[in-house]
């Protein structure tokens, strides 16, 4: 059996540094761990209570494709709250994490062949689903002046299908305020490019609120998840917003993609909407963590960051140091014993210059971990 | 904004009887579920009880993407108690569901434009998703004294990149005997056509026990989920075994489109698969509402049915009283009060002329259901 070429996906750079550190882990070293990209914390309780009560009360069935209505209805609202935005809750799909958006918006939106433009650096798997699904990621090499976020020049006469920009993004955290996310709608409008924009990082900001781009336009996808501000990696369920007129056709290929995202996750994330104390309690750690970091990784010797707007990740420009963040990854988690992802996973083209730190996890690790980066660095030097 | 050409699927016909059902149930009316293609019960106690305790003990964060090393491990046991098949765990892949599996296989074997032939009738999704992803669903009319089942001189000189089996089969229950599965095998193979087995309806069998295609050779795909008889629909959870070395391609694949399959699915798997009593209660009920079926369709006036192998469904040729098998089943929901599936959503050339009962429900239902379509039909003729 021969596997096609749509199947030929990049392996993920930072599952070797992930493997290292489980051997050093089973040699009995102790690793911090600043390459992951998710919480430490799980779901909120009164996510996991209520999901307790529901397995008691009945079967957890199929739920109709577009999910739980009180979900879509609950998010509906928040968007109220977080942005004023009306919006009516049979344009939200909800969605197994933000992957399930990622393919049920591409298929809704590409064909095969189509080129969709993606910020660089930026998450791999934009790119990896587009290809295999057929389309044609097109990378768009962002500016350090730009918050290394895409701006209309970037992919002008660039024959794009469609366009998909994130913020807070990751890796680098930084965020597309109201008029540079204005002029990318207005811009890839223009050239009638479809407009994705992932808001899987909405919630973990630290200055000023994101900005969603439905406070823009009706006419854009917006891709989100329980899986970050919510703590709920593992449960697989996020949501989608789509343009009215867009619902029927995304409703039959979620029936038959997917069926539904988890019951179990639906009615657990329902209730974590409602867990503001717990949500807000995450937040404080990270806070605290960013601001250590802000401090911390200059003073070891990282301080060419993007402006860390949200989300839980720095991204640092080494490409003083290094040339191969792959191999000074490596080398700093055989050295100092912290793990850290090379940017070669967002940025083929510059990557090798850059890494991304998680500040994700509990505040004394991350202490520790500066502590050992700062020692590791003073010993280079 | 507008759709993609593939976005273009066809929708459920059933979804019509469903929200007519749906309707007449907000009038009043008693309807009886013949359409719905998934257990009334839910997971066994014994996997619910495991999660409860998982939910206490730690967050649930992502798993990696092939999934929990002991489910994986559990199920290439299942494959020694249940086929006396000696599985390389490693090849055991843990999805979100069977529509996961889909997703993964199609994607790690097929290009766009690549022709894989599907029976008719068959399971509607098969020819979406494929559709979905810019690749040709070939459907492969089959016939009766072939138990609706392909055979090798179906797909012929079809130029076929792949062939895809079920058996049990939605919606017709049959099965592939050793000798029919090992027939279709060798003739894919000759071809140079990757073979896919979907073994979603396995333990639920009657007379005899399924054949696993694991069972002829390791040159295929095979899919399968905790749907059906693990009772777990909603949680999401299926794996799918493929040759050694295809497993790497698939991992990145899965990474990229899923991440993981929900982490709580996944410890409940693990436990159901240890809840035989319940399971085995549930197939109790299956048995005694299939002798029923057998029983009481005929006496009915359905009596030219597919051989009822396994899963929980009775596929009727109903071609000598109709010819619009939409007409129909609506016809009987509004005088008889029971919902049936249009033959149409399985077979989009014969099913003009068929009708799917299911039987997965409660027997008293069953029992009423099975009056009212005695009465319907002595009142029609």
């Amino acid at each position: 059996m021969r596997n096609s070429s749509r199947s030929r996906v990049d392996p993920f750079i930072v599952m070797d540094v992930m493997e290292a550190a489980r051997r050093a882990e089973e040699e009995g070293r102790r690793v911090i761990h600043m390459e992951v990209g998710q919480p430490g914390t799980g779901a909120p309780k009164g996510a996991l209570a209520a999901l307790e009560k529901a397995m008691q009360d009945g079967p957890l069935g199929y739920t109709v494709a577009l999910g739980l209505p009180a979900l879509r209805a609950r998010i509906a609202r928040m968007y109220a709250e977080w942005y004023g935005v009306d919006l009516n809750p049979d344009r939200v799909i909800i969605t197994p994490g933000s992957s399930g958006g990622f393919l049920l918006a591409f298929t809704s939106l590409f064909d095969g062949g189509d080129r969709v433009g993606i910020g660089a650096p930026g998450y791999p798997s934009y790119r990896q689903i587009l290809r295999a699904l057929g389309m044609v990621p097109v990378d768009l090499p962002t500016a350090a002046q730009n918050r290394y976020q895409p701006v209309p020049e970037d992919f002008d006469q660039m024959d794009l299908a469609g366009l998909m920009v994130a913020s807070p993004a990751n890796p680098t955290g930084t965020m597309l305020d109201h008029a540079a996310m204005r002029a990318l709608i207005e811009a890839s409008h223009e050239q009638r490019a479809s407009f994705i924009s992932d808001e899987i990082y909405h919630g973990l900001e630290y200055e000023k609120k994101a900005v969603t781009a439905l406070e823009i336009t009706d006419q854009c996808y917006v891709i989100n998840s329980f899986s970050k501000y919510f703590s709920m990696t593992g449960w697989r369920v996020g949501w989608m917003v789509v343009p009215e007129d867009h619902v029927r056709t995304v409703e039959r290929i979620a029936q038959n993609m997917f069926i539904c995202a988890p019951h179990a996750s639906q009615i657990a994330a329902l209730a974590a909407m409602d867990c503001e104390d717990e949500l807000q309690a995450n937040m404080d750690v990270y806070r605290r963590n960013r601001d250590l970091m802000l401090e911390g990784l200059p003073k070891a010797g990282f301080d060419r960051i993007a402006p860390p707007d949200g989300a839980f990740y720095v991204y640092a420009d080494v490409s003083h140091l290094t040339d191969d963040s792959r191999a000074f990854a490596a080398e700093i988690l055989d050295q100092a014993g912290v793990a850290v992802t090379p940017g070669l996973d967002f940025d083929p083209e510059r990557g090798g210059g850059t890494l991304r730190f998680s500040y994700a996890r509990a505040t004394a690790d991350l202490e520790e971990g500066l502590e050992r980066l700062s020692r590791f660095m003073a010993a280079r030097v």
